[in-house]
């Protein structure tokens, strides 16, 4: 057992539980939500670890987080992030095989912004050597999300509409649906992005500024027939889209980048076209998927990224003192990942 | 073989195709939509029927339809209509079974406003004598409708909600929950509803005008968990009714009483709540539900106006010479069908 420090340095979260509000994952200022603070070194418990942070990735859901508008309540005072890197330096019981292993992992109460992190064993993925720690601190949220969600469009027709396709997590489900022989539609806000995209993987893209946008689409839909779109914006324009799938078409939410709030226009589209509007929530997915199942989806994340097939486009690099000061700036620098280092 | 006439009166659309507007099921004045007309009595091929109409019933899916903002095209020059009952005088090649009966029907592709009707054999309920021709006149729309979205409620928990319960719809829903042993919620729009239907079986009933609705819903989804909207307003307030309740709430749209657009101002409950929006039609049912099980739906409703657990409520009775002048009046008569005899 290495010999660890009783306190680290951790960038922790001011506020309690919701916020009520739902105005997007974008900041003005990191200090509105987040502080620096000198805390003590957590134990891992029974079935956790305790992990020595290498990077953290910045994703969207970690800002609608702390801004207290996620699916889970904030704990003022603790650490703020969900996903990173890291050397296990410590176990608790029946934890112990993960001892000395890099693991790409999440911290499911939050907590990966910080020197040290504890969480569950089933929450961390071993690294292959292959694996750069960049990748490794976004290795779950974003592969396993577009792995699952491009299977839930490849059950259901060959074409399918991505919104926010510039987003990593847009990206890599561009090259896995060209990669399964599918046809991704993807909507991007500008139209500079359109050809690294198609080159990328996307079948068709479209700007979603572009005044006959809905128009370029409704073409579109009528040739390809996309049954599912999967959607990280859901503005109005997400429900002209959708209105303009065909019958049994899918509109599967998984972020709110707009704060837009939709109104839904034809409720014909519901009634007579068997359409739906639904959500995807990883964790969701983590609770209901058997674990083999997940188990094959990990492995085949981590084939992607060791050859090459993925990669986590990185727009800027923090340390992890300068996250509450500099964060908000850096994540207006384009379209990659803020990558967060101790 | 009775020998029939060759003209006949009727009360045929003035428009043909899809209007594209949404201003639900409200007219001013039938005749912006609705002509009168002698036309030919229209000849069976096969497999169908000729009958003579006994009475017709107006549904909230005629006005829409006829505006034009059904899932069906108009076709000008057609008589208007769903849903009757009559003598079948006529029949084609395979039909004949049906010769002579008195028979609720469907006419799939509108006609039911005319003296004499032609629809699919299999569009027809022959039905026991102990049925009146006003009950008979609504056996299939709301009545099936009701059978099949109850069915949907009673898969997923006991509680469920009821939007414009005191339509004739909403009504066999509460009494048919109550009979099975479920709790429905009722939403109405007058306190003077209240009473009757808590004694028709509703669990209980909330009115959409008072200010705290909102409120005491969400107390009430606390307690009684209701996981399935049965709504035909789909306005704002359905949309909070559908945020109030608890994971994984289905809001099922299977009509649009309301022009108001609702607007989607929590993205949240769909991804981390698992709650989705979706719609029923009963065409659909009908062409996805086995054969079987529509027989032993259809057997189950004659059974319940037979000893009269259900009934139609009749707010006015038109001649079908009256209809272009005075259905917009009868329609605002009260929650109770309109119902049309030759």
């Amino acid at each position: 057992m290495t010999t660890l420090p009783s306190t680290m340095f951790a960038v922790i979260q001011t506020h309690d539980g919701y916020s009520d509000t739902a105005t997007g994952p974008v900041i003005d200022a990191a200090a509105d939500w987040l502080a620096e603070a000198e805390v003590p070194v957590p134990q891992p418990g029974p079935g956790q670890v305790l992990i020595r942070l290498r990077t953290a990735s910045v994703n969207p859901s970690d800002i609608h987080f702390i801004k207290g508008e996620y699916g889970q309540p904030r704990v003022q005072d603790t650490p703020a992030g969900f996903e990173g890197c890291g050397d296990v330096v410590a176990t608790g019981a029946g934890a112990e095989a993960l001892n000395g292993l890099r693991v790409a992992f999440v911290a499911a109460n939050a907590g990966a912004w910080a020197e040290y992190v504890v969480t569950q064993a089933q929450m961390c993925i071993p690294l292959r050597p292959e694996i750069s720690d960049e990748d490794g601190s976004a290795q779950i949220v974003n592969p396993l999300t577009a792995m699952a969600m491009v299977d839930i469009a490849r059950g259901d027709g060959d074409a399918f509409v991505v919104s926010a396709a510039t987003s990593q997590l847009g990206k890599l489900m561009c090259s896995l649906g060209r990669d399964l022989g599918l046809k991704p539609i993807a909507l991007v806000r500008r139209s500079d992005a359109v050809e690294a995209l198609k080159e990328l993987g996307a079948h068709e893209v479209l700007v979603a500024t572009d005044p006959d946008v809905t128009q370029k689409f409704a073409a579109l839909s009528k040739e390809l027939k996309p049954r599912v779109f999967l959607d990280a914006v859901a503005d109005q324009l997400s429900e002209q889209i959708f209105c303009a799938m065909p019958n049994g078409a899918r509109w599967i939410c998984y972020g709110k980048l707009s704060a837009e709030l939709p109104k839904l226009t034809q409720t014909g589209q519901l009634i007579f076209m068997g359409k739906r509007i639904e959500g995807f929530w990883l964790t969701q997915w983590m609770t209901s998927t058997p674990p083999a199942d997940q188990m094959r989806v990990v492995g085949e994340v981590q084939a992607r990224f060791a050859d090459g097939r993925w990669k986590t486009d990185v727009s800027e690099r923090l340390a992890l003192r300068d996250v509450v000061s500099n964060l908000a700036d850096a994540l207006k620098k384009g379209d990659g990942k803020v990558i967060i280092t101790p």
